[in-house]
């Protein structure tokens, strides 16, 4: 079976393609664009956000047949054919691997938290940085993290940036966006949840903080930590003890330290 | 007392000044390049590279007098005044801060490794990617690892990405550059230091792999892993079991953790 015969990538969609690099567009469309072999695979297996079409350079589609082979509806997408340097337009990396795709965002019903949440649920205060963003859900996904609740004003889940860090976690995670710290609050106060605030010092050592085998771990914005209201929400808080030098580990890292331990 | 009275960064001086942003020319003068505030504090507290002169913009100057206040030595450097669009070109970061300085690169001893190395020792095998060493570095710092040896073909240590990411961990973690697999094999030998490899699966948790308290932690390429004559080297393997999704824990997460565990 063939894929459907590419059309080329008109100036005037590559417009409205790129305008999705814009977080106000991609509210607005409920789009978002994503590059490369890897992500497409991963949305292709985690179909938590449809693939809508695809834009690519004529020297990918040797390998975007080889991928069918694996995901056969990759067939029944509509492919669009563009120079290189078109395709540049629409796309954030220098290597893109000569593919972008158009995604349709999932919504993620608050009924997770109903609905056989795991032992250790995330709640992502204000992430300013992609990458971390990113490298948090690629983690959480990993240890089997789920939901994983993002506060309000932080970076955006659909930004490039983030996609790439998370390594395609975001195709299948489930993350609830704009949560708002009373969400937690009720949550955990009518679930028995204990609550735990991850800080750069005075916390307990992660081995004492976490002690029922379940937890919504807070984890605060790079700079400034978590804010006093999700702070108060907290019944402890936790600190990965430094034994050498420097003034704090990543979050990200940190992430991974507590999210470890806390699942072991 | 006044700093030195800034000289104007001339046309030549910048030249030769941006010729350190190559690899090449950082190990043929044993000098590079680190900007912003945050390094230039590190590298002063540090102290492990000496800070030889001082590219600041003028409106940089009053935080450098702050900065002078608790580092005094501040104030006998050199320091030579650039126009904004001077000091862009010997910077590779869009926020150096209006400050870019010259450091001398000290080779660290391969005596640290009989001077009290510490309990967790670290190879790291070609690491390609810049944030990966860095962070890494900025961990092994945080935990107290003592010292990093660095294999061959790894990414420069002294890269301007690997300095940001590193958090400055540079300036006072003893890393040994280019050293080759035998001479862990050697130490590891006469010293009776087991050797364990961080492998993507197959190992033992990490709890099982560390029993001593005492071990030579090796770390690999991030897309290869490790090489077959590490791999030989090493007594045990260890891999942080996946609970959720996805194909591997990145490479600096996957340290994170494995440090946190074998140093608790």
């Amino acid at each position: 079976m063939e894929f459907q015969k590419p059309r080329p990538l008109s100036a005037n969609r590559e417009k409205e393609i790129r305008s999705l690099l814009r977080k106000k567009e991609r509210d607005r469309q409920g789009l978002f664009l994503a590059e490369g072999f890897h992500l497409l695979e991963e949305a292709l297996r985690g179909r938590l956000h449809p693939v809508l079409e695809i834009y690519a350079v004529e020297s990918a589609l040797p390998r975007m047949e080889t991928l069918a082979r694996t995901f056969p509806p990759l067939r029944d997408l509509p492919v669009c054919l563009a120079a290189p340097s078109r395709l540049a337009r629409i796309s954030t990396e220098e290597s893109a691997q000569g593919v972008v795709f158009l995604c349709r965002k999932t919504a993620v019903s608050p009924s997770v938290l109903e609905d056989g949440p795991g032992p250790v649920i995330l709640y992502l205060e204000e992430m300013a940085d992609p990458g971390n963003l990113g490298t948090i859900l690629r983690t959480a996904a990993w240890f089997g993290v789920r939901p994983v609740l993002l506060g309000p004003r932080s970076t955006d889940l659909f930004n490039p940036k983030v996609l790439r860090a998370s390594a395609g976690a975001v195709f299948h995670l489930e993350v609830l966006e704009n949560t708002p710290p009373d969400a937690v609050r009720e949550w955990a106060s009518r679930t028995g949840r204990p609550v735990v605030a991850a800080v750069p010092e005075g916390g307990v050592p992660p081995k004492e903080a976490e002690k029922g085998g379940k937890c919504v771990l807070l984890l605060g914005n790079e700079s400034r930590g978590l804010s006093r209201e999700l702070l108060d929400l907290a019944s402890r808080r936790v600190t990965i003890p430094r034994r050498g030098r420097g003034e704090s580990l990543n979050v990200a890292l940190s992430a991974a330290v507590l999210l470890y331990e806390f699942l072991r």
